[in-house]
């Protein structure tokens, strides 16, 4: 690993050097380094690019990291990371993906990832996209991820894209067993002419199934967004969605959330906003003695903390 | 009229008798009665099905109905509506459509109707949708309304639909020019297998032009409701979409509300509600010594009014 990919590295996994715990560093579509652990095992796939990530049951506070780092001009990656979560676990699951792109070719990473989440285990997942390099390729992220969750289980998921991501279409599905619940928190910032769409498709398939999904994004500058959520409601379930945007410059944004009851016990919830930062909360930190930029800077990361 | 047409045109027009003011009473397809005043004429047009409506500029505090009445089986009507209202005008328009299907064949009324709003004007504007009939014949009502709002007209539109309307797939277009307001309160309920569609496009395209759209519905039996909104900001403008709706028994609701900002001065936000009446509410109502069935009419009356 050079210099440019440990920085990546940090950026979307806050690692320096290797972490605790299991992990799957995967450099330029290629395997960089692994670890295992009693309880977590990681094997190569044969038939298409990617790994099995197998937790034991009843694997308690351990970690799996499998960050990916892309710093060649050109390269398009894709890959299949299937995750079987055994009963009664409680871990945490990081998977950033950084591109660094200093040439004129794009460079594209698609992640498919499959979790198959036991009966009972709770997992805490982290997905931060990244990108930066002043080339004129752009950095391309298309993840795909699925989660089956079995009987009250518990999953949290933390899904970041803060900067330099030129292009993203995010599509998250997600099937809930009975008592299960799936959070989701979402944090997106566009700028320049990126474009970003993400969408999710929660089915609610058991009784006292939830889900609570929030998305607070900034569009700045020329950008596009497009948040597409959709809950549905098979059984006796409760489900929030919100979506929360602060709209700049001349940026466009799309809210299309969707709430479909089925059963006459689904209790289904969605709000959206989309505004610009409003101006006495400028003024105010101007007469702190931030400058306008800066006060706009400061509510940006104040809302997408 | 017959008995039957005259109990119909009260249900979606509140009339007994003919009304006061402009008014053009359309019968199984055909005129049945017409009245214009000095300032409100109605003209049958010559091209296709429908009539054109012209009210002089400055008009105020004058009425047109135009209710429709279907009592024939296997009808199929369709007909095109245009208003054409001056500036500074203050007017109610009442357009219901009841129909009456006894027999086994279709009975269908679609009615295209088009508002051109001046300047300053002003607009009431109420629709009452009504079925009824034992045959087997379906009931079928396929509105579409396009409203052309210019600057600081002011629309107010009630959209009802109470009862035994089979099939409806309603399209709302609205577009409003600087400082126009646009208010729509739906109501709807479906029973039995009966199925709507209610959609609205409403484009904000001019400064401070603005919008409040608010359905309530209630989903009965096997019935079917899918409600659409969409909300484009293109200026300084802000914009408001509520949809709540009450599920009971084996109904389906979906609702899809879209908000898109394409400037950073528009503010859109969108709430939506999707549940069956709280158990509570019930067992109270109970306790005043209403059956379960008297008190979920109670509740559901109480929502839709």
């Amino acid at each position: 690993m050079d210099e440019i990919q440990e920085r990546i590295l940090m950026e979307v996994a806050d690692l320096h050097g290797v972490p605790e715990g299991a992990y799957n560093i995967r450099a330029n579509g290629k395997l960089a380094s692994r670890s295992t652990t009693a309880n977590i095992d990681i094997t190569t796939k044969e038939d298409v690019s990617g790994i099995d990530i197998r937790i034991k049951p009843g694997t308690k506070h351990e970690s799996v990291h499998i960050p990916v780092v892309v710093s060649e001009s050109g390269l398009k990656d894709m890959v299949y990371n299937d995750f079987y979560i055994g009963e009664d676990c409680d871990v945490v699951i990081v998977a950033g993906c950084g591109i660094h792109n200093c040439g004129d070719q794009d460079a594209e990473h698609d992640g498919i990832h499959r979790f198959y989440v036991g009966k009972n285990a709770k997992v805490k997942y982290v997905e931060k996209h990244y990108g930066e390099g002043d080339g004129r390729g752009k950095r391309i992220l298309n993840p795909l991820t699925e989660v089956h969750m079995e009987e009250n289980s518990y999953v949290e998921m933390e899904m970041v894209q803060i900067k330099g991501v030129d292009s993203t279409d995010r599509v998250t599905n997600a099937e809930l067993a009975a008592g299960a619940k799936l959070i989701v928190r979402e944090r997106l910032l566009t700028h320049g002419t990126q474009s970003a769409v993400s969408t999710y498709v929660v089915d609610l398939n058991g009784d006292d199934a939830s889900t609570d999904l929030v998305s607070r994004s900034v569009a700045k500058d020329q950008s596009i967004q497009t948040f597409n959520s959709k809950i549905n409601g098979n059984a006796k379930c409760s489900g929030h969605s919100e979506c929360d945007a602060i709209i700049m410059d001349d940026a466009k944004i799309i809210a299309v959330p969707g709430l479909t009851a089925n059963n006459i016990d689904a209790a289904l919830i969605h709000e959206a906003a989309i505004g610009k930062i409003a101006g006495e909360q400028i003024v105010k930190l101007m007469t702190l003695g931030l400058t306008e930029e800066e006060a706009e800077a400061q509510i940006v990361n104040g809302f997408l903390k």
